[in-house]
């Protein structure tokens, strides 16, 4: 902890700023302490893609770091961020040689690698309206790890993830993608206060999540624990 | 080595076998000794997809080895094939608690979830004919790490690779593929004979593979390689 304190530093960033560019080696585990950023890469003839919005208290960028190539995405603030930067020495030299803190890191690694293996069978095979459903379920979530739901917290979030940001995690038009979420307010899956998106009802969001394939038994159950959150805060409000 | 020789399994499957179904737990590492496999899955609406052809000698299924969920693929045998099945509570046994092996088996796993990566971007913004030049590019590799150049040869291989399989992996009608690969003929960048795919002209490949951003110069340095290896063995068969 003490060579934490001494080697890890914190910097801030405004809204629009990088933390880190794509396509460029990472020198520092980054943790975010405010704010969001977006998960990024644009190429020279202006195409443009993001793969997530990614919140306080995750470690970012940990595989980069470990095997010291370029990150294929940078940071970019959406807002004004605090982050702490861990320098890759430090991080090297605290989880080399301990078989645990090794073990707690690939653990990690296989859950991203798992996450971009999902991404990649919906960018194959799903409909845009099903990738739709499970980007806004997946960022409804607080947890990181999205995987197995004995990670997962029963609490969703409203997400203030725009348009803009759904159409370049999509690969397709923001019209599109106002096409589909407007077909979904409609249909009681999600509701729109200004910037922010919340899901109204899990079960209907699950339905448009399994077009293909049913969930697994233990994330059912657990999207049903999340409707009854949903329901009693509903109550809680009306009374 | 003695714990291997005494609980690895050897067994051998038909065309069309699974070697292990999608969706379900894995118990072993797969090892293929001969013949080679589709890491694919099938919906149950029939929609169906595959990742990649698996050849001899490379490590298959360790990040599922390792954190015990669901693989999403199965693997299928596509001629006979044999396999070495090492199981899961060996592989565990040997790498666990032994910081060496843990970082080969991270370096591994982050080398496969850099292939995924990859894999999300061409899917996300990519035309088609990019995304079939860098799949053929990957598939005449004879090295499964084909994330730095230090670790591939600058051998290539013809590819028994199906119009069908590539439209598995692309998410696209095995028509379409065909009009692609026509046109790839045409221009001169592979040729084909009977079922096999060859790279004709790497550096032509390469224009394809770059449509959106100039390949790291250590690539380009490593395909011209390629190239020379190609026009050399080519120059002996017309002697």
């Amino acid at each position: 902890m003490s060579v934490l304190k001494n080697t890890a530093e914190l910097w801030r960033f405004d809204k629009g700023e990088a933390l880190i560019p794509a396509g460029q080696n990472v020198d520092a585990v980054i943790v975010l302490a405010k704010g969001s950023v977006t998960n990024d890469r644009t190429w020279p003839n202006g195409k443009h893609m993001m793969t997530a919005v990614l919140r306080t208290h995750w470690p970012l960028k940990v595989h980069a770091v470990w095997d010291g190539l370029e990150a294929p995405y940078g940071l970019t603030a959406r807002e004004e961020c605090v982050a702490v930067f861990i320098p890759r020495s430090t991080f090297l030299g605290v989880v080399n040689n301990d078989v645990n803190l090794l073990t707690q890191v690939m653990t990690l690694i296989c859950n991203q690698l798992r996450q971009e293996m999902i991404a990649v069978q919906m960018k194959t095979v799903f409909s845009l309206r099903c990738q739709l459903a499970l980007y806004i379920f997946y960022h409804a979530q607080t947890s990181f790890h999205t995987i197995t739901t004995d990670e997962m917290s029963a609490e969703t979030v409203p997400m203030d993830v725009t348009q803009d940001e759904f159409a370049a995690m999509l690969g397709c038009s923001r019209q599109k993608v106002n096409r589909l979420m407007k077909e979904m307010e409609q249909e009681g899956i999600i509701h729109r206060r200004g910037r922010l998106v919340a899901i109204a009802d899990p079960l209907l969001l699950m339905d448009a999540m399994e077009e293909d394939e049913p969930l697994s038994p233990e994330l059912r159950a657990f999207i049903a624990e999340q409707r009854e959150l949903i329901l009693k805060k509903a109550r809680r409000k009306t009374d």
